[in-house]
């Protein structure tokens, strides 16, 4: 039985154990040593920070410990001492050093820095890094954060499908899944795949959404949050595209457009504020280190009251500023990042929620406003990245939204379940998207969407 | 913006709303009225409970309210009045009540019980039934259950990835997952499918395992857990078996093989007795309606200490018992569910960790013992089920595990990056699979896989 302590547990509760003989395991960060002592840096991977290890030849296998390669891992017992001179608050003086795996002297995370491109071909060994140790330790914490916001607050957590039968929601390229032999599928007569003989008896495909499931659940529980994978096949290769990646989507029964907002502003201030109370360490490395300005962009959003405006005042206000934009602003088309970064970081200096937005550049589950040209969407923008979430309240009316699906030219028949929601007791609900990986990037400072998952899958790219 | 309350607010804090005036939400479960006054049981969601409206001739829309089908939502206002003569606590004396959405009088889930197979059909509306309502709520708070027992113990949430480019588990059959075009796919020169032109440049499949990801995790932040989808294309038409279902995989580094069994029994017991603290009326509801002996099984499981034996030792034991099982008991077999469930139902009336299989019947990765014929691994085995976890230690030591790979047939460059966890500073580690629809069930007592998940995907059937 392990009877090693945690790291974290030595740098947060120090005064229990200090002076006192305590026993850690870990993997060697760096080790120096003369011919009478030696220091090691150790890390358990609990914790941002190494721990120091003194040891000194009375050790009896004290040759054999100094000469270990870096990466090797080893269990440590020793004496926890202040060291009030030094950089580190503490370090053990080592009364038994074992070797647990002594690692090949190759190890490829040597001291010097690496591109993080090039840490990516070494995925599995990346975590090791500072600069990983660090990003995953706050996206797990981020996730925990959002679990524990929702659970909080009463909602109930849906694990939507990830197989669906149909491209309801209509936000992008598929994968399809399926069992069929590729190199000689059957056919029916006509000479068409027969996906009848295929697993589900039908094509399916992977998820680009669980929203439209979320709403069933929503109207059966009240709030419901989402929180699993999703797929997008689009061959965009972007700093920003993952072919899979994890999505939040909360969705609000007995609630409108502002509600929606009320939430994810909460949300996304909660989480913010929780992973820098729980990961200092971490969120300091990564202000010193990613992204100079972070903490204090971070700060000021979870200070600030996030601005709204609708989708015309923001049109009518970037036309009048002087800035020579890439894209044309102009009514009816979507604002692009630059327009976006230029109303929160600018203009208002702050979150912004922008609503209102014309029907025709918007999901056909969209709210239609009286003015019967918008419907009541608004996606949150923040500085730094723009869009961080898109949302809105959903058309409830059955007329309207049957309508809406004629227009489009959507079959009705594929919606039958989304539509007999509305038939059976319908109720006003809004809802939103939250792209989890977004949401690190925006937290971290990472700036690749690909490093700030554990084993990213992107165009021509599924290693691991 | 909304005000309603909560009914499950009103529920746990009755005191601070008692002759109050309160707003709640929710969709009707019944109503009957006369021409003067009526009662409505309105359910919200938020709880398990409805809470009873009584209204009298004065409203407004009497009329109207009186006549309202059933699921039909609505806001109510009024005081919240003791009701000590009653079967409920309390009841709202409605003020007003606004109709929110009209139900169509066909709503499918009328009074009268319904099988579950028939719910399945309409899987968008049962979770406002009963039964549902309780299963999807408990759900929830298990996954949350999962998140914070592993959190508050300093482990690391990963996110594994669900596409994978190799089936190095070999766990079972896989979904393809491709962007080719099916009916005319690109080929190489012999004829095979060209899969440098798929997405990801080469065959990829649906993940049935994180394990060996959340390997190469913990052996960076010692302790990490996986939770989230894994799948099977197995042609199994069972009540236990999904093609898409939620696993969560922790694995420990520094650790044997009873540090696995100490951290799932712990879990396990930690998760139980949430789930009973937070939803006793769900959990009183399963145990009355669903399952008559769970309360008691369940806090017999919560109380007892885990028992654990060897593979030999059991198959000992069945032997010796003059039960006539189906399947023979043979060293050198895999326990059957008969096997499993005398084990802990008739021999230990209590949960029992089967330990150290032979070795031909478990995975290659699992860690040799000295006998050269059995591994280290373990399965939980509970009353009621039998197998609920699977685990083991791994095998860390680099020339053992090649050798194993070697004498399986299996190719080393599919495993490179997971060798090289060898090399680099391996150490002892375990870890174990718990299939979370299975505690689903478990902590329901629901004897149907599909009626424990919201949308579930079987052999046929991927619908909504």
């Amino acid at each position: 039985m392990n009877k090693s302590i945690f790291i974290k547990t030595l740098y947060r509760n120090e005064q229990d154990y200090l002076n006192k003989e305590v026993q850690i395991s870990g993997w060697i960060r760096t080790l120096r040593a003369s011919n009478a002592f030696g220091f090691i840096e150790v890390n358990d991977g609990t914790f941002f920070k190494n721990i120091q290890v003194v040891f000194e030849q009375n050790l009896e296998n004290f040759k054999e410990i100094s000469k270990l390669p870096i990466s090797s891992s080893i269990t440590v017992v020793g004496k926890l001492v202040a060291t009030p001179e030094a950089k580190q608050p503490f370090e053990i003086q080592a009364k038994q050093i074992i070797l647990e795996g002594m690692s090949d002297s190759d190890f490829p995370l040597q001291k010097k820095r690496h591109t993080f491109e090039y840490l990516r071909t070494i995925s599995h060994l990346r975590p090791r890094s500072n600069a990983f140790s660090a990003v995953f330790r706050v996206r797990s914490v981020a996730a925990y954060a959002i679990h524990k916001f929702f659970q909080e607050r009463n909602f109930v957590y849906v694990n939507t499908p990830l197989i669906t039968g149909s491209d309801t929601e209509g936000a992008g390229e598929m994968f399809r899944v399926t069992t069929l032999d590729m190199t000689n599928p059957p056919k029916t007569e006509n000479g068409n795949i027969d996906y009848s003989q295929d697993f589900f008896g039908k094509e399916s495909n992977l998820t680009v959404s669980g929203q439209l499931n979320g709403e069933a659940f929503a109207l059966a529980f009240r709030n419901i949050y989402t929180f699993g994978p999703t797929f997008r096949a689009e061959n965009s290769n972007t700093t920003r595209h993952a072919a899979e990646f994890w999505m939040v989507e909360p969705e609000l029964a007995f609630a409108d457009l502002s509600d929606y907002m009320d939430c994810a502003e909460d949300m996304l201030k909660y989480v913010i504020q929780y992973v820098m109370d729980e990961c200092p360490e971490e969120m300091e490395f990564f202000n010193s280190f990613i992204d100079k300005g972070l903490l204090e962009r971070l700060n000021h959003v979870v200070n600030s009251e996030f601005k709204r405006i609708s989708y015309t005042e923001a049109v009518e206000l970037l036309q009048k500023c002087d800035k020579p934009f890439e894209y044309k602003v102009e009514w009816g088309a979507d604002l692009q990042t630059e327009h976006e970064r230029y109303l929160t970081e600018e203009i208002f200096k702050k979150p912004v929620f922008v609503t209102d937005y014309p029907k025709d550049i918007k999901a056909f589950y969209m709210r239609m406003n009286e003015d019967n040209k918008t419907v009541a969407a608004a996606d949150c923008l923040v500085p730094g990245i723009g869009e961080i979430i898109g949302g809105s309240q959903r058309e409830e009316r059955l007329a309207n939204l049957e309508a809406r699906i004629a227009e489009l030219g959507l079959k009705k028949e594929d919606y039958w379940w989304y539509l007999e929601l509305r038939k059976y007791g319908e109720t006003k609900h809004a809802g939103y998207g939250l792209g989890f990986e977004r949401l690190i990037m925006y937290i971290t400072g990472m700036s690749n969407i690909r490093d700030v998952i554990p084993f990213p899958r992107t165009t021509g790219l599924c290693d691991f």
